[in-house]
């Protein structure tokens, strides 16, 4: 029913069948009023959105009958999957609804709908913890009900909810995940992300997926704000329904992949779509104000649309993670939730593939790039299954610009050099990027495929210096000797740092300019060096 | 003949008049082949550029006299501003040309060329700095006997050469800024930053800058890459020529705001412009080769376009540093490029306007935000300009997350309580991102007015320690008391700082909630506990 088929961070693109055709995800299903939307939804379904979100509720007590007599498709008159809303967010906002859970799910298969919520009990911030546990309890008595009479024609989305509180969360997600739903969906986080607060959603998804079915799709309810999309996304939501295009543009506001800005502070319309490529701003400004609102939705969908895209293909070619660090750059509420996934490097490398191809290179530019689940599983892999060769002395070697070390650069001439003289030298790089590479190790990706800006090559030395220490504490008793060679030039060592080490572990120290060896004659001349100081 | 209309970092937005119309810059001018070109000149009009770009020295050999007669317009087929290129590129590429200086400046006018270049000398990378500083003497002649006939209908462009000789660039700029030229320019790095390293260019272009006329534009000869056009407006570029869309789509590669992509990579089309709405990849890869490479150049130039409208719109709110990390974020040199820009703040701080209307609220989100010219030029006026009241007790006190702190949060409540009991306290609040904030200044644009990330609110004891120790050094004369107060909960702060801080300056030291003042009766509270602290 949902097949994954490409994978980056805990992210995927997946393929979610329905009765009326195949959904590709991730996906935005745009929320349709049914009494009166903003954009006919054909028009909508045009653009290239392969799903549309309705409330079933609202159609019940809009159309009554005549909606059973219709079909939500007839009704919106489109011929995509339609995924139906139960009443669930008139309830949060009015408190009560006059429909039951049976109800309103008899009648969602009734009007046909591709994916039925099932009414649960939101768990929106600002509710008490007693609070919170009873709807979720309550929504699992009706989630049990609802799948032990689940309709075979229709998809059913299970809800996890807790809100803000994870245990509840975890435990919601934990019972769900024995029940055979089809999708599941988490929600009650809307009104944190329009307020640009993005910490409690980072940490709900992750507790909910962590217990819940990895092969179904998730859901996130209310996201439509494009600068989150790539971050939930990137925790391995698949699904989501958003008015955004339509509120925004109720309020004047013009989506751009930069942000949201305000209509009437645009000089220049940053877009080529195809609303924004047949007009100018002075043209919008002189239209009826119902007409422009129509104009930006459309604009607003336009630019939901390439956002998913320009998703897919950063998950096709490995670079969603950079897409966060684009995103975060200038948000900073994006920022503390990319700080945020810090907790959750674990769970992000256990999803993350191990390599893809065509091979690509990695860029590391920002301080975030230091947290990507690459350097974490780097460095989990070396202290969980690496064994250094034995009665060999150690050689710890500054990174060069020139990678992989075994191939180009001095570090390849002081190899060289070992090979030749048969020096019982084990090459060891420290780097400020993946912290300790074993020379055997450095052609494995993506060791060498990388980038670095030199703000991270620039100040390395802690990372260097925590790196050196745990590796020597680790492994040191398989050396026999351990030489410490510094290039200030490279990676600059503060002699405090390097006092500290010696106090701890018995080493010696060498400078030398790493960066001057241009061939396998100067690398022995190096060991000629080393073995003079051996002597001392 | 250039009117400077909006400003934002050293960019800005103007009006360059030319005999065939009006050019609103930044603006690029997509570089037309004379003899043949991959799309016709008029249909790239139509995508919005105000100019194009083409080469003299091509068409005198291509077209011979009929050029004359037709004059390039009619040649392009379009009745837009022209620019014309003098062949330079052709002789540093084949090392000699068949034409004259004077020659190719009559053919120029003869053509009714709106924009010609003078016929100089390029200095790329890789020539020795006499070669350089030859090439400089022998442009400076030619730009001379150029202005000295200049004609009355076309303006004249004057390159500054010097390459990556900044102090020949400088001298160059020097000279030719005592000549009438009309349009400035800067070019030999079209290598260096299709190899990604924007760094000279960086150092060239503000070196330039320094020297020459600020009220007249300057163009930067080939910059195409997306990627760099904010980086390259923000120092004060107003004019690109580029072949980029062509030479790109040439090799199947399509731009998109987030990089370069290689066309056999795509999955999706992240793009609404009116080729990809229209089109999936997998239409394109059954088009013919040469159609698709159309079609890419096509879109490649919706990009563009797309590109400096964002520009011009971040110019116009105010956003063009945070569009500058954006690009930054991801991309390791183009990181290295804005660490490059700390050496330039005071050049940025001249020109980066004080205000705007209607006021905008910063973003701080990256590392790279510490050196936004705001916070620059606010240490810079503190220690210029200020005067802290005399005969007062200094009462430093952590930055709050409600602000102005004169009126809202904890801070408020100590400041009322001051006012109230006539307390003879100067509150200063130290800050991770403006680093001192004497309070009286608080409400002044754009203290107040930011957001910022805990990335840097997290890890700002350095900051905070290096300003409260500034303005300590400066301005302890001026009171006759110290109080430093640390909320660790607010900014930690290491003991040894602390200490190392005692020992230099006569301080008391006093651990406190702020956090936790929530009235001005606390306020009060606060400085009893001071009181106390005084005795001692």
């Amino acid at each position: 029913m949902f097949e994954i088929i490409e994978r980056d961070l805990a992210g995927r693109i997946g393929i979610l069948e329905t009765k009326h055709g195949k959904i590709e995800t991730p996906a935005i299903a745009p929320v349709i009023n049914p009494a009166k939307n903003i954009l006919p939804p054909s028009s909508i379904i045009g653009i290239g959105f392969p799903l549309l979100m309705t409330n079933a509720y609202i159609i019940k007590r809009h159309y009554g009958d005549l909606a059973t007599e219709l079909g939500v498709h007839k009704i919106l008159g489109v011929e995509k999957p339609v995924m139906t809303d139960s009443g669930a967010y008139q309830f949060m906002v009015y408190g009560k609804i006059e429909v039951t859970p049976e109800e309103i799910l008899k009648f969602e298969k009734a009007i046909e709908s591709d994916i039925g919520v099932i009414l649960d009990l939101p768990t929106p911030p600002g509710i008490s913890r007693e609070e919170a546990l009873r709807r979720v309890e309550e929504t699992l008595k009706r989630a049990e009900k609802a799948v032990s009479e689940k309709p075979s024609e229709m998809l059913l989305v299970g809800p996890v909810q807790g809100g803000i509180y994870i245990d509840l969360v975890e435990y919601s997600a934990r019972k769900l995940s024995t029940l055979d739903f089809d999708v599941y969906a988490v929600g009650g986080f809307t009104q944190l992300m329009e307020q640009y607060t993005f910490t409690s959603m980072v940490d709900a998804v992750v507790a909910a997926k962590r217990h819940l079915p990895p092969n179904k799709p998730l859901h996130l309810f209310g996201g439509g704000n494009p600068v989150m999309l790539p971050l939930a996304v990137a925790l391995g939501v698949d699904l989501f329904d958003s008015a955004s295009y339509a509120l925004y543009a109720k309020d004047l506001r013009y989506m751009t992949s930069h942000g949201v800005l305000r209509f009437e502070r645009l000089r220049e319309l940053p877009c080529e779509c195809p609303v924004c490529s047949k007009y100018t701003v002075e043209d919008l400004r002189d239209i009826p104000i119902e007409e422009l609102e129509r104009k930006i939705a459309l604009h607003n969908l336009y630019v939901l649309s390439k956002e998913i895209k320009t998703i897919k293909q950063a998950i096709h070619e490995g670079w969603l993670w950079e897409l966060l660090e684009e995103k975060a750059s200038r948000q900073p509420a994006l920022m503390d939730a990319l700080l945020r996934l810090k907790k959750y490097l674990d769970y992000l490398e256990r999803h993350h593939p191990i390599t893809r191809q065509p091979v690509r290179g990695l860029n590391f530019a920002s301080i975030t790039s230091l947290w990507r689940p690459e350097i974490y599983r780097h460095l989990k892999r070396l202290y969980e299954r690496y064994t250094p060769p034995e009665n060999k002395t150690l050689l710890l070697l500054p990174e060069t610009r020139e990678k992989p070390y075994t191939r180009f650069g001095p570090i390849a001439y002081i190899y060289e050099a070992v090979k030749e003289m048969n020096y019982p030298y084990h090459l060891v790089v420290y780097s400020p990027i993946f912290g300790i590479v074993p020379i055997e190790l450095s052609e494995v990706y993506p060791l060498s495929q990388y980038n670095a800006s030199k703000l991270l090559a620039n100040d390395p030395e802690k990372i260097a210096f925590e790196n050196i220490k745990r590796y020597l504490k680790t492994f040191s008793n398989y050396y026999n000797g351990i030489f410490l060679v510094i290039d200030q030039e490279l990676i600059k060592f503060p002699d405090e740092e390097i006092s500290e080490l010696k106090s701890e572990i018995s080493l010696k120290v060498l400078s030398y300019s790493i960066s001057s060896i241009r061939s396998k004659e100067q690398g022995i001349e190096f060991f000629e060096k080393i073995s003079g100081l051996n002597v001392d």
